[in-house]
């Protein structure tokens, strides 16, 4: 049987399948082996995740061999600016985040877990991208800053070590480069192909880490060049016993 | 419960979740509306592609609401030059496609079954590319023929008319561009950026014929905009209903 990875997350997961998205990248590395599935909602904050949990995979029979939980960048985004209806208090973001991985181990306690930190904000990039929707109408300030939400991926980092599960703290790695503000974010927030790119290399690592090394697993049904073509039914048959893990 | 569609073919599907892939973009196409689950096979042929049908979706409830099935560039691999291993004769793809037509319409009679002829061949390009990896040594005749192709893409289209289910012609669609040899096929075979753009195209269109319109389908769980912060269970719960189709 094959198993599959969940991504669960806001837009930055919702938006992985587009050109050079690390969904994509994450499903072509893993191709044959597990499948990727995509549960992405584009402005959701770790509160409205929570009412996802019970249908979110509804119709798989087993539960996924390794979850991606990536939330975080709504919630940061503050009281008093103009998506100040996404915010959420960082003590309820660690503690719905807290709900989400349970909810995930409790259906498998074996299941790797990833909670993912948002990414840095770049405020300038944030200003730009609402001038160019809005004009001189554009508001003044940037509905998140970097600090707040660094303030954010620190609790995140933080319950990770508490349930032990492993964790990437995207907003401290783009930061480590040099330019990140452009190199890694298309308008302060969402991630460029650079920016997917880190994303896809991280979870590579942190799967990897956790035992789902993609080069260490058995391919679904024997390569090509392994078939028999004067002897099928011996090709096929002996791949389903080594592939039976 | 989120239905799935399958992608069922040769290195063309296993090589869709590539950067520009036409199954990523796929995937991005029908995003929180339907999966996509991707079962592509490097090198197979229509008559080891029957091995797998038994086991291709063990781990699923319900069959997909819809498949790809998208082999035939190498059955037409012509005997007697390098890849005649994976040859199978014209009449036996045409049956082989019919067994696998008639295998997920077992699954489930309502299921929308799209039968993908092989891209034309440029012989060039497979020359071009067989001295790229070989140099001097490389083989003097490809191993395949636009015109062979074409015999088994014809194959293909007949079929399709037979079962009444739809057909894509990859084969004649790509050479009505003019310099269809360089802009959609890489090496002659697999597809450029561009190459995987018309399949992608090709796919939502005959999808949304077949009543799979992405345009009209409902999300999973409501827009962002949509969710009422200070009734959430509201919001969720109006939805579910909505979603019920």
């Amino acid at each position: 049987m094959r198993s599959h990875v969940v991504l669960f997350g806001d837009s930055i997961t919702e938006q992985s399948f587009k050109p050079n998205g690390w969904g994509s990248a994450l499903a072509n590395t893993y191709t044959r082996k597990v499948d990727v599935v995509v549960r992405g909602y584009g402005g959701y904050n770790s509160r409205w995740a929570l009412f996802l949990l019970q249908t979110l995979l509804v119709g798989y029979t087993n539960p996924p061999v390794a979850v991606t939980i990536f939330f975080g960048a709504n919630d940061a985004a503050l009281l008093g600016r103009t998506s100040e209806r996404q915010h959420v208090p960082v003590e309820e973001y660690k503690e719905n985040l807290r709900k989400i991985v349970c909810h995930f181990k409790e259906l498998s306690p074996a299941m790797l877990v990833v909670i993912i930190t948002p990414p840095p904000i770049n405020e300038e990039g944030r200003n730009e991208y609402a001038r160019s929707l809005y004009g001189d109408k554009a508001r003044e300030l940037s509905e998140r800053t970097n600090e707040v939400t660094g303030v954010y991926a620190k609790q995140c980092i933080e319950l990770a070590k508490e349930l032990g599960v492993y964790s990437i703290n995207l907003w401290s790695k783009m930061q480590e480069t040099e330019g990140w503000q452009k190199k890694f974010l298309s308008d302060g927030l969402h991630l460029t192909a650079e920016g997917n790119a880190i994303v896809h290399e991280e979870v590579v690592r942190v799967f990897s880490e956790g035992g789902l090394d993609a080069t260490q697993l058995a391919s679904d049904y024997p390569h090509h060049s392994e078939i028999d073509p004067k002897n099928l039914e011996k090709s096929f048959q002996e791949r389903s016993c080594k592939a039976d893990l």
